[in-house]
């Protein structure tokens, strides 16, 4: 009982499509009761996204950050990518240590330690001395185990069928 | 190329966490789209939640229908149970075929196909015959493979650790 009150830090991975959108969705359900939501996205994708436009309307209470500009999988500018995904990170170590938020979204924070840009083990300390009441969501392929020893909730998303590989492109709504 | 136009369909399947909040998170990003969004949940939770603030917010254009009162997982009313659960495929068909909205969730659809319910070669009908433009979101554990072929997308949620079974209870704006 008394984790009650406590944050917790879940992690959405694997390779299937949902992984940002369920962090999107817990951000709006967290928003719906009031709480205070940053989301850092550590992989820009080329859209222009609903997600801006959702943000927008709830700026009050919801920062939504994207690092770095063109910043995809495809990107060449590896020197850019980095410095951008260590003044994402060191974002997110503000916020985790100021505590003003209820919820922080990394969304695609495994790519991090994929190189990696960021010493994996800084992430995990730092994500060990959250404050109590934050709920973390980290989403992104491929998360080491001690990722997933240290989350309270995981789910895989695992893809079982996807139309990129039909020949359906990208839809609005849908992927972006 | 044809089909770069055509709505699709999406199924969110599993039993780990992730599958409702993503269909949510569809909804949202479809909403920051300007587009017309209806979510028909046929289990309903006993907690109010933070879908159904922001439901409120994006009212123009969101309908959220929880079909059925306190329809749960443990209801003793079973009689009661498949009434709401009719009278839930109905709207959604009505929405189906009147093609008015852009996207359409039908959170826990699976459930309808479980007892049946509904005849689930009248819901792979219905769904085979959707107007082109709209996007249909299913979410629900063990998705009939007729359905999982039908999709156009398909992820699996797959639990990999969850706190309820390490004794840590349900959170505000994590599972409500």
């Amino acid at each position: 009982m008394q984790k009650e009150k406590n944050g917790l830090i879940l992690l959405y991975t694997g390779n299937g499509k949902g992984k940002t959108t369920a962090a999107f969705g817990q951000a709006l359900r967290a928003l719906g009761h009031g709480m205070k939501v940053c989301m850092i996205q550590f992989i820009k994708g080329k859209w222009s996204c609903g997600e801006e436009i959702i943000a927008e309307r709830f700026s009050d209470n919801f920062k939504l950050c994207r690092v770095g500009k063109g910043f995809t999988w495809e990107s060449k500018d590896l020197k850019e990518d980095k410095e951008m995904a260590i003044q994402g990170w060191r974002l997110a170590v503000d916020i985790i240590k100021n505590g003003d938020y209820s919820m922080l979204i990394l969304d695609e924070l495994t790519y991090l330690s994929k190189f990696p840009l960021v010493d994996p083990q800084e992430i995990l300390d730092v994500l060990k001395e959250k404050p109590p009441h934050l709920h973390i969501i980290i989403t992104g392929r491929s998360a080491p185990n001690e990722l997933i020893n240290l989350a309270d909730i995981v789910t895989e998303m695992k893809e079982i069928k996807h139309p990129l590989k039909c020949g359906i492109y990208a839809q609005k709504g849908i992927e972006f």
